[in-house]
């Protein structure tokens, strides 16, 4: 048996907002005879249908909500873990192998609580990398400035720019970048955040083509020295934290796909496990595809010599388990890398539970999968509308076939009344692609006008956000 | 010829109050033809005292203060240092050579502003480690909390403890040792300052032997949940910088021994230089010896193969140049580590340049080191008066006993009639010790009262502060 936490970035490092569903993606992973924790009682509409998928039955699992600590449901407190009633309630749960009978703890995002239950259980030997993690290894290896420093040291390819510990580097790093970037462009980039919410990108043109780039935020720079100075008056706080962290600022690289290689790393090395990549419309994650498709030999090579190099990187600093290596191609071919995100990503159970386990997207004949994330023009009501749209349209997931769609999180409204923010797969024919299947749903659900949200603004961000 | 920087830990990340004097030992490091970078002009007396100790004339060496930036002649503006003047006067200055002469960089601190002017001048290549210290490498490698994943994950013995980002997280580690502790008492430490001066000892009984410790702080806990939450509530902000920096909760081990072993970390892999003792005084740092005396070989063993392991791991994250790991020696002969400080210690000049370099420690008959603050109960005016002070009591260096005293940075009264504060070697015949040059130096200069100064204030910080 194995423990799976369902957790996410600390909140002392970033606050999310409301986690309870992201995290439930737990499920695609779970195993018969696996000992789940989560931060707030399951979805019973997603968890069957997960569960259909993979085909594990309920009944084979264990699953233990911890608890509520200083976010009540929504977030999992990690304090909470280590409570002392609450540790003698998995010890009770492990049934009568005990201790020994655990063969990994394995968690979505790499806390030191999860070391300390680990400890506290003595199975701390089963949750790779828990010395690592029980000493903040996990804000370490998720800083997209400490990302920077290791991948250089690496002599991994990465974008111009600098690492900034206050407003005046951070000033002098932007005046020297917009100096030679040939589009007078750069983005700005907090050090703990993820798809793109912690981004901005800082534009001189303001008819730049901006709009599938991954930057949530976008600012139209006054290209002299007061422009820079007054972005940086206003928003130096907002990037660093209030000078808790260290900022990137960082050329930006016009026209680029952006594409990821994922990797694990044990004790005894690290092997790539797939490619993929990611779409941003209006700015926003929109979907991703995998396995990575419409990419050259080389530039494939190259993300994956690179990927490599990082996790033998993160690796020889004490991380162990999954990590995404980000990067864009440019248009010229060339790959150049973006950060590391060293936790479980929103990938994962895309290519390893969905497209690889449930679809066997590379028996014959091949399959693709993309997720997409519910755009911001649809209305859900719920799950139980949504599925039963799928199955009026035919449009849910065929086993004959090997395609369809298959919903990858609960779909709950984070306010009555207001529309379901939710992720799901496409598994398609490449020959077909995934337009038609999208385009479908989109005639059904697309009642909202354009524009209704502003690129900047989280839009059910605790539910939908990928990565960190 | 070489460029040697002397700079400091960057004042975006701690602000140093006056390195002027410190930075200085830079001139013990100085081989003819080198190219000398400050933050002020150099101290006469002192440059002319070090000179004659290694046999550099001083028109042998090139000498460039660095223009005067935010923090005027006290510290070295890191961005001073790209300043594109001032790269065009060190070019220049590389003589016709230019560039190419250049055979190495070396700082004091691994700034990323130094990989930067070794950049604009095309001599990146020459600064060991310069893509990691240019993307803010130098922090990564310098963090208290940093280095417990690390050593964590390299599997170097360390204390029970943890790193904190938030109160709570403080609280909880606090109460956690407090109960497991033999002693009750727990060592909170910043993870950035040097010396125990960010360091303050927690202990329950107010009668514990706590002069030897190095921890600039103390303070008495009540030993309950509120004197815990109490003493976070006051000292949160002091401890991580306003919440800028992880914080180190840590076992408090008395009765220990602290120590350190050196190492030098190239791209060909890494190499042990020195090992030391540090002898602290009021909880004050108030002499080194080098080499390390009174240890037994199981014990400088495990010094050095800890030592040896950290350097490695620090090594792999993409640091180059010399490394000290701290370690304390417990009563029963177990060696723990306590931190590792990745950039040019207080101690490098002590035992590379004037133990092995100029008293040849090592040769017949056997010699030894220590270098001693200047304790706060002395008055010395100025260096001229230590000099004369020397001579009248025939303790100055003498190169035919090898014994006596150099003095290893400026001496300068940090205010008009302000007692100076320096450090000064004293080699000796260990079957002597230094206790007896010490005690007459101590009844010349001894006219302060003890108590002058408590404990947890600076006295001349910016002149004596050891490392970072």
């Amino acid at each position: 048996m194995r423990i799976l936490v369902g957790n996410h970035i600390d909140p002392s490092i970033r606050e999310r907002g409301d986690m309870r569903a992201w995290t439930q993606r737990l499920f695609w992973f779970a195993r018969p005879a696996d000992l789940l924790i989560l931060c707030c009682e399951p979805d019973t509409p997603f968890v069957d249908h997960a569960l259909a998928h993979t085909g594990v039955k309920g009944g084979e699992l264990t699953i233990l909500v911890a608890p509520a600590g200083a976010w009540g449901d929504r977030l999992l407190d990690p304090a909470s873990l280590t409570e002392p009633a609450f540790v003698e309630q998995v010890r009770s749960a492990l049934g009568p192998g005990g201790p020994d009978a655990v063969s990994e703890v394995f968690a979505l995002w790499p806390a030191a609580a999860v070391a300390h239950l680990a400890e506290a259980l003595g199975v701390a030997d089963r949750y790779p990398g828990a010395a690592f993690f029980g000493q903040g290894g996990g804000e370490i290896g998720n800083s997209k400035a400490n990302f920077r420093a290791l991948a250089a040291a690496a002599d991994v390819p990465i974008l111009p720019g600098r690492v900034c510990r206050s407003r005046a580097e951070a000033i002098a790093a932007t005046t020297a970048l917009l100096e030679t970037s040939p589009t007078a462009a750069v983005v700005v980039k907090q050090s703990h955040n993820g798809a793109g919410v912690g981004n901005e990108l800082l534009v001189c043109d303001p008819d730049m083509e901006v709009d599938h780039v991954g930057a949530r935020h976008l600012h139209h720079l006054a290209p002299d020295p007061d422009g820079v100075a007054a972005y940086w008056a206003k928003r130096w706080s907002w990037a660093s934290g209030d000078g808790r962290w260290p900022v990137v600022v960082e050329e930006f690289a016009p026209g680029a796909d952006a594409v990821y290689s994922e990797h694990y790393a044990s004790d005894e090395g690290t092997h790539p496990t797939e490619m993929g990549r990611l779409l941003y419309v209006g700015r926003r994650l929109s979907h991703q595809v995998v396995p990575l498709d419409a990419a050259d030999e080389p530039v494939k090579a190259a993300l994956l010599d690179g990927g490599t190099r990082l996790a033998e990187a993160y690796r020889a600093i004490g991380y162990r388990g999954h990590l995404s290596a980000d990067a864009l191609i440019l248009p010229g071919g060339t790959v150049v890398f973006t950060e590391v995100n060293a936790q479980v990503s929103g990938s994962l159970h895309i290519y390893q539970q969905i497209a690889h386990g449930i679809v066997n997207v590379t028996a014959t004949p091949r399959r693709q999968v993309v997720e997409y994330h519910v755009p911001p023009t649809w209305a859900v009501p719920d799950f139980a509308a949504f599925q039963t749209a799928l199955n009026e349209l035919g449009l849910a997931y065929d086993p004959a076939t090997r395609t369809g769609v298959i919903v990858s999180m609960p779909a709950l409204p984070l306010a009555p009344g207001a529309p379901a923010q939710f992720v799901f797969c496409i598994a398609y024919d490449p020959a077909d692609g995934y337009t038609p299947v999208f385009d479908q749903l989109d005639a059904q659900f697309a009642a909202l006008p354009a524009g209704t949200y502003d690129a900047s603004q989280h839009v059910g961000t605790a539910a939908v956000s990928f990565s960190s």
